[in-house]
Parts: C-alpha cells; structure tokens; sequence
C-alpha cells in the first residue's frame, strides 16, 4: 500500500528482482557470445545460449527454494537456463564464472539504468526549481536560525540552498560512475584462472558486450557500491532538508507556502486538515537511507576472496536505496509544481 | 528470491500489509462494538460494521493511491469500507478515532501474533541446543580468542554461550509485553475529546474487545516500540554469534563443525563447495537489524502530536526486524538439528 | 569546549578512564582477596596485594604505549601494579583471570555507579514535570499533527506525554539491572579452568566482595551490556522528544512556550535572539545516542571465546552514551525548571 | 589510554579542539584584514585585530562555559578576543558574519591541514604494500570464498585487492577536495546582507586570504562535509577489510600470514599469545566510521537558515571520523611493514 507514496515502482522496474534476473540472464549471454568469439567455446553453442537467454523468463518464485539451499540464486537460475539448453550445449554455459561475477554484474546494470532516470528527474526538479525562482524569487520570507526569527530573506535564497547541492550531485554522479559501472569478472577465486592467457581479453570482450567500463576483478573491493550508495545518501539528504523546509514554512502558523495549493493529505478525523504528505516522506527517506548507507559501509568489511556476511547485506539495499532517491526526486518534483508560494506576513 | 533465504513467509503473513489492513479492519469492528455497547451509536449499526469488516476483503493495492494522497493508508481504507455499509450506518464507522489509532493499533495486533511464534521458536531452538549438549557437551575444541588458538574447551560451553543470552531474551520478552501490547485510542490529538466522559472508558473496552491492555493514549510516546525492536535487534544479535561461531569453527582449517551434514550451499564455480549459508545469513541478519533498531530509535524524536516525518520510520522497519528475527530463529533451529560436530583435531 | 553542553563531567567521573582503572585496580584487589580466603592464594600476599591497589595511582596516559603494543590496558596496568609490590607476592596477582575479567568488570562496576546518578535524575524531571503540571496544566495549547494546527489540547497533555515514558524507563532500569549488573569471571577462555573445582566459588566470593551479582561468564555474551545501551536510547530518545515539542512550541510564530525565561543562547549577529540551546542539544544526543546503541549492537556479533573487532566497538561506545544520557536529563531539569508558558494565543 | 591505539593525536593536533580555536581566530584576523583592504573597517583596526589573534591563545576550557550558555562557542571566544583589543577597535571585529561562519570555516580549515596527512599516509602504505607485493607476490596462498577453502591464488593478488581502492581513494579525494575546501560566510541569515554590494568581494577576498576556495553561502548546503565522511569512511571501510583478511590469514591453523613478526600483542593470562592488536582495531575502526557517516548523513536534513540540532551532529562526529581514518592509516603502515608472509603449506 506504500509501493508509490514510500517507493517508486519506475525504479524498481529497473533494479528490483525481476530486472536483476533479467540481468544474470544478459551476462550469460554475453559471457558465451564473447567466448564464441574467442574460441573459448564453440560459436553454434554461444549462440543457442545468447539466442535461449533472451527468449528465456525467469521468476524470482521459481529461484527461492535453491537460493535458500545455496545462499546464492545463481545455481538455481543456470539449472533453468541448461534445462532450456540442448544437452550438448549445457557445458558450455557458464565457463569459467562464478556467481558474484554474474550477480554483481546484473546488481551494476541494474545501477546503469537506474542512473540515467534519477539524473533526468534531478535536472527535472532542476528546472522546476528555476520556475520557482522565476516567479517568486523575490517574494519575502523570514530568515529563521535555531527556530527563531532571524533577519528577512527572499524566496529565491531558499530555492538556491535546495537547488546547489543538486547541481553538485550531477557533478558527483559523472565523478563516480566509470568507478561504478564495471564489469564483475574473476571467476572462483577473482583471477580468471579458468581462462588461463584469456583471462583479461574475455572480461574485456565481455565489458564491451554489455557495455561497461572494464576492471580488473573486484570481488571483495566494494567502495564503488559504497560510493554509489553514499550518493544516493547525500542526494536524499538534500531532499530531505528540502522536505524540511517546506514542513517548517508551511506550518499553520507560519503559512509561508503551502505544499499543494490543491489540496494535500486529508485526515481521518479532521476533514479541515492539508497535511503536507509529501515533505513528510522526503524527510522519513533522508533518515532511512542515511542508515542504509551505514549498512553498505558495514559491508565493505569483506573477508579473503568471497565473504557472504558482508555481501548478502548488499543484496536488497541497493534497489531500496535506489529507490528512496527515485522516490524522493518525484516528491520533490510534485511539490516545487504543485507548491503555493505566500511569503512572510508581518 | 530471497524470501526465505533472507525473509520469513510465516512471520511476514502475521505481520505484513495483508495483516496489516485485517488488523486495521479488526479496529474498525471492534470500536464500533464497544460503542454499540456504550450507546455511542447505535447497536444495530454496530453489529452491521462488525459484521462487514469481517466479511471484507480489502487489497494492499487498493489503498495505494490512496495512501499517497493523503499519507496514511486510514483513508482509503475507510472509504472502501463505507462503500460495503448501507447509507445510514456510514456515519457510525471510525467514530472519534484517528488514523493513528488504527494504524497503530494494527501494528500492535501483529506484533502480538508474532510475539508467540519468536517464543516458540526460541524454545525450540533452546531444546535442540540441549539435544546437542547432551550428545556432544563434551567434544573437546580449541578455544580461540583474538583469532589465536588459547586454551581447550568442549563444546558444551559453545552452545552454553549460545544458549544464556537466549533465556534472557524470553525473560525480557515476558518484561517488556505489558508495555508493548496496548491499545491506541486517542482520537485526533490524542485526548479523546470526542468521546467526553466516556473517553477512558470506550479505549478499556476496545482493548478488552481487542485483548491488549489498556493504556492512556501514546501516539507521541514510541519507546513501547523502540523497546520490541531492540529486543529483536538482541535477539538477531544473539543468533549472529552462533551463526559466527560455526563459520570460524567450520572453516576448512578448523573443521571443528561442519553446518550441514547433509550437505550444505553448492557453488556454481567449485562443485565440492559445502558453503554455511545459514550461518552467513545468520550473521548478515544481526548486522541488518542492529541498523533497524536505529532507525527505530531515530523515530523517537516525534514533533508535536502527530510527527509523520518520524512515524513513517516505524511502518516497514517493524514488519521487516520481524522477519529478520523469525528468519534467524528458523535458520538456527535447521543448522542447530542438522550440524555435524567433529571436535578438535590436534 | 563542549564538555558540559554535549557531555556530562560528573557522568565521566563515573566511568571515564580514570574510573575505569579504578575500577581495574577494586577488580585485582577484590580478586587477590578472595583467593586468600579461598587459599588460592596466601592471605598474607592476598592483604598486601589489597592494600597496594587501593594505594596506588595509575594515569591513563602512562598505559598508552602498552595498549597500543598489546590491544588492551590490562598488562601495562598490571605490570605497574606489580612494580609496587613486593618481588614475592607479584606472581600472586591477578591469577586464573584474564584481561576481559577485568575490563568488563570495570566497565560494569561504572555501570552501576551510574545508574543511580541517571535514576535520581529521571526522578528530578519527573518533580520537575509534576510542578509544571501543577501550575501550568490547564492552560490551553494547541494540538498540531503533520504540522498543522489540529484541535485544542492543554500543556498538561504536552507534560504528560513527556513523564509517561520516563516512568517506564525506571521501570526498565529495575528490570534489566539485575542481568547488567554482573561480576565477569572467566579465565582465559572462559571456563575458569585455572581454578580447578574452585571456579564457581571464586566467581561467587569476587561477585559478593564486588556487590555485584553473580553470573557464568559471559565474555562472548554481550546482550545485557546492549540492553543497557539500548535503555540509554530509548531515555535519549523520549528527552529528544521533549526537545523537540519545546523547540516546535517556542518558534517565534508560536511561542507558547520559551526554553529559559531568564534568556537562552545568544547569537553573535543578533543580539536580540534567546536561542533554546539546550532543547537543540537534547535533539542532537538523542540522534547520536541511537546511532551509538547501532554500534553497540553491531558489537554482538562476537567470535568464538573472544572477538576484540566486536569487544573494542563497546569501549568508548559506553562511556559516550550514558554520558550523553546524563547530559540530557540534566539540560531537561533545567529546561523544565525555567520554561516559560505561555500557552496558545488565538 | 587508547589515545595511540584507537584514536591518532597527530590528525587530532589539526582538528581538535585547540586546532578548531586557532582557525576560528585566523578566520576573524583575515576577515579583519579583508575587510580592511575593502574599506569596510579602518585599516588600522585591521592589522590590531589580525595581530591580536596571532598572539592570544584562547583554551577550550574557557569557552565552555560559554558554549554551554550560548550552544556555540563563538560568542565567549570572541568576548576573549574584545577583551585583548583596544577599546576602539572592539567594534570592527566579526563585522557582519555570524557564529556558523566563524566554526564552519574553521572545521573546513581543520579538514584541509588533516587531508594532506591522510593522502601521504595512503601513498607510504601504497609504498608498503608494493614493497609486500615485489618481495612476496608469488607466495602461494589459498583463496577462501564463504569460509571454504576454494582454490589456490598468490599473496600478491590479496596485496592487489587491499591496494586498488586505495589508488580510488586517492583520486577521490582529488575530486572532492574542490567541493569541500570551500569558505563559509554568509552572515546572520546567509545573505552576506551585513556588507550590502560588497558581499560577495568580501567573501572571495576571505577565500584568498585563507587559501580556500570561494563559494555562495553553505549554511544549510552539508552535502560537502558528508561527502568528505562518506570518503573517510569509504577509506577506513578499504583498511577493514585489510585488517579481515590479517585477521583470516593469521589464525593459528590458517598461519599463511603473521601481523608482526617482531612479536604483536600479549594476553595477561596467556604469555604464548601473539595476538593481531592492530589488525582488529583496523575492522573495529572500520565499523564505527560506517556508523558515524550515518550520523553525518542525518545531519544533512537541516532545517530554515540554521538548524543546531542538525549542525551539532557534526561537531565532534568531524574529528573523530578523521581521527578513525588516521589511526587506521598508521596501523594499516605499520602491518604491511612488519608482517611475516608465510604462505600456504599444503
């Protein structure tokens, strides 16, 4: 009953389970187009998979029972996959991975794609902004430190302390993402073994495939999903400061703007009520995500060659935090275009 | 997938969005009699409510536009439930209750079903730690301390260690159940005005309806819930060091321990793998929900009387330390009846 | 320069570094005590190893080194103490104990010399909540929920949803004292091996010769110590609570109530502000407070017979967080005892 | 007695407390003299100030007393700087800026003498690990994925997963350090409108005195000082799992790696323990950095033109994250330096 208010469907359209199967699926197809291509394994049978991959769906229903057995839903999804396979092609699928190369990829195109939408609605919310100040710049408000009236400001002086910060996370965003959107390949142990001289030109070949920038494998280097995720944090936390305000401003008492000049969140008991239910949420997303944050720091403790401890806690914050920024961007994005703009009343 | 790796189906049926709008519903009826009953509306249209929010079904779905409209799933809820009621007895429903007093409530009610499925989990898992004391409590191992080999031990003093913290969170839970398991009545700002004289004596009705006890209104006051969410933070606590101790102790070096005789995770690189799965869940679970029960606590801090920037905290961190701990608790109890105890080898 | 604003002296007194090692001093000397009248030890040596601790001063500083070199300050306090005593009684110290005896000791023997501090204080602000009552209980204020006004409640309400929680956390206290309040006496690994039969006994002489209960070791059992960080908390957390509601109420739009009507803090722009410093503060510490009971709860996850990863995490963590519980009640029985209210002015 | 072990007092001499009063009177002696070359004081005044707070030393013990009746030490510390002026002069010090410029400017004077510290620290322990990888890169170890023995890699591939996030930190901190080194002053309300047209000369002329970079007022805008605890985080997160895998590597039945050959941490009741001190409080550090970022990320939700319960959050949560960061880099050099590789033995 939260699945828009608290989260955003569009986002985890992107990077929820039925996109990170998706996912897996698309790496395997990779993995045997660039292996056909470099003779690793024989092109007829590279393309069955890449051609079985793609025609293939998987539900998350059908991996729970072997996720459970193996702490992984990997295993699970390539017994599907062999079983759609003509016998004589199943050995070739799968060759020389292991299932952190095929999950941290899918969770990094599952990133990939979520990006570009959040970019858009920041620059979104961007010009929104700009409208605001257009309009009412000049209107006066009360210039308030530690909950008292300070000295009068304008309007446009609030809209430029939510809008900086946003142009500086777009800036933050190019910065981060060749660090983030790498291509996972090592194999059982992170050194592409089972590929032997291969090792670097099939995690190239494969990087190019799927479009991502090539590294060398970084199994238990975490920091460009912490990175990624710390992002996420301060881009929250600049909405949830917008939120704030908007609360602080919009009180009955103060009435300097209003959140929805058409009318926001009823109450059950007070008909007479106009909650502003959207500046709520963007403050409530700030403080979760500050602590999910915390959870993928926690994560980067990251024992010898695969520690599943620290990696399991990875699994589901990535899409809830991605989705905490989704939803506090279209929050952000319906208040500053719905929003009334009274100003200071002496 | 990971819903029951990293989640529990059974916990989450007492507690999720389902039970949630069942327990909500349950509200509804069980006010409404209590005021048939105190002549605050009519009887007749009491029993008419009762009967229908029996009879109603009602989809998390549903409520979701709802929900991000007005902030809080009451509404839509209601209005479904008035749509079932015959015109004259609309009225009767929800009266001098609050959002808050429903939604409240209905978390109470589910963390009432929870509570004796968490204790009886934990007797099982007390009783199949007594099971391995008493066939395997004098099986020498290596006592360890700062990852260096210390002095000997048995394991009867392992599972000692694992066993105490266990009884004490039964006795805490015993402590901390009067405080938990109270009604919330408090109507719109919390002082029952709606009712006059009657306020205290409609709220000790609805608990005895509801069977909570009763309490004086504490839509501001959340240490009840902060105080069952630490608890399950120690309890997941608690079963994270279980959890790392077969992971040290089963580690290839050691094999003191090995979690899963029959065979335990497979990997989709290394077919001899038998990987802890359990146990890494076990650790990722306590590292998980000592960051929930912050969240917890950062909504404590609740402005005024109704601070939804605070409460939302609460709404799917409780379902989900729920669910972490029945995960626990269910993971403990398999790797506790199936581990193979080999002792220490010198 | 914040040691009273966001810190608590008399609290530090109680359990900062040099209580610590007083502490460690009471634990060896009350030990060697024991064990002479247990003849573990000579009563001659066991009266002089009693006299010597309570003698001798031992700074913090002069055990840095030595904990740097070994990870914990029990060798170099141990190596000074041993320094003072004659040739002949020093291998008659500290024997068949181990580090962790003696810190977790200390660091409970703190615990109780502040519980009561933080009970008398629980117990001003509730006089404190009761005068206020007295005197301003009826007079109107206005209920506001979501932010905004709602219907009319009285400053008694306001009161009572401030006292309602304090008096469960003294209920609390009394619950959880009796499982924090222990005596730690394990021996190297935690099995009291170095006393043959006499294990239990010199663990409940030490426990009676302490004033502390007694209990089985509990090196890798560390949830009474979290129960205890999580009280501190939830007690925060109700004082942040209160911080807040003052903060809301005292905005200059507002003001039906001001923190201090001898004037608050002073701007060093705007000599006319009176900034409620001290309900800001109560805020902050409640928000830190949760985050250091997330460390605390991290720390449970301790392996095999000791984890200093998880042990060290508790340390300081401690000390801060009761520091910041006694901060809080002491600027809420001062922000109670100046107040000014005002009430609600239509 | 942990001020070696767990804490680093030379970042300390740059930020604590004694450090934050000297760039606090730096920022008001350069605002004199900017604001004496743009005629906004008369420049003799100027050069009597700027002289003045060069010669006086102002103790955190003075100021706390002040701080706690104010809630910012700025207003006793500039009473103590009036006091050493001449009479006429008192007027021209602080001229239109307010407390936050004054300590905002300082912390960010503070992170700019303590990021030089940390980068050298990453390059010695690069030099290090280099050093680890030429002398012991083919020494066969075992690579261990989910606590099992999975198949064998080099000591060199460990060394490289240690060293490439470090390389990331680096360039990183390139990155941020714009963004971060940034002066603060806005004045009352952040409008700079105390200097009427010449806001923003007096502003880039401070920058330029102080070496900073210039920027629009950022009393609200925290993304910057979050991003720099993200990084310390991200940094000490990377030492973590260093110190994990020392941890791993050197349990006794493991033995391919030794932490200090020379000898590393005693136990008081075991002389043959050789226990791995800074490896663990590498893991410890790296966990309570995670949880003080979320600190940092709360206080990111600030309300109107000055929120204190948000901006104390970062106060002391500044020098001890950099403190954290520190200590773990010097520990992290000190291992790499005299650890003992040992390789696996079949």
């Amino acid at each position: 009953m939260f699945s828009t208010y608290l989260a955003d469907p569009d986002i985890l359209r992107h990077c929820g389970p039925e996109a990170i199967i998706r996912n897996m699926l698309a790496f395997e197809g990779a993995l045997a187009t660039v292996q056909g291509q470099l003779g690793i394994i024989p092109s007829a049978a590279a393309s069955t998979i890449a051609d079985t991959v793609t025609r293939l769906t998987i539900t998350p229903e059908s991996l729970t029972a072997g996720t459970l057995q193996n702490g992984v839903p990997t295993l699970p999804l390539l017994a599907q996959v062999r079983e759609a396979l003509p016998e004589s092609v199943r050995g070739e699928l799968h060759v020389g991975a292991t299932s952190q190369d095929v999950l941290d990829t899918a969770q990094v195109l599952a990133i990939r794609s979520v990006m570009p939408v959040l970019a858009d609605r920041i620059n979104e919310v961007l010009a929104s902004l700009n409208q605001l100040t257009l309009h009412y710049g000049n209107v006066p408000m009360m210039g308030r430190t530690r909950t008292q009236q300070a000295q009068p400001i304008t309007f446009g002086q609030k809209v430029l302390s939510w809008r900086n910060p946003l142009v500086r996370h777009l800036e933050r965003l190019d910065q981060l993402k060749p660090r983030v959107l790498v291509v996972q390949l090592g194999g059982a142990v992170g050194n592409l073994a089972a590929f032997g001289e291969k090792g670097e030109a099939v995690a190239r070949a494969l990087a190019a495939e799927l479009n991502l920038n090539y590294a060398t494998p970084w199994h238990t280097e975490r920091d460009g999903l912490a990175e990624f995720t710390n992002w996420l944090a301060l881009l929250t936390g600049t909405l949830g400061k917008l939120g704030q305000d908007i609360l602080l401003m919009g009180q009955t008492e103060v009435g300097e703007v209003v959140e929805n000049v058409n009318g926001g969140g009823k109450s059950s008991a007070m008909p007479h009520k106009n909650n502003p239910v959207l500046s709520e949420a963007l403050v409530m997303l700030a403080r979760q995500n500050a602590q999910f944050a915390a959870i993928q720091l926690q994560s980067m403790v990251h024992g010898n060659e695969r520690d599943a401890t620290a990696w399991m806690l990875e699994w589901d914050n990535l899409p809830r935090m991605m989705s905490n920024a989704g939803t506090s961007l279209r929050h952000a994005l319906s208040i500053t275009q719905t929003m009334g703009v009274k100003g200071f009343r002496t």
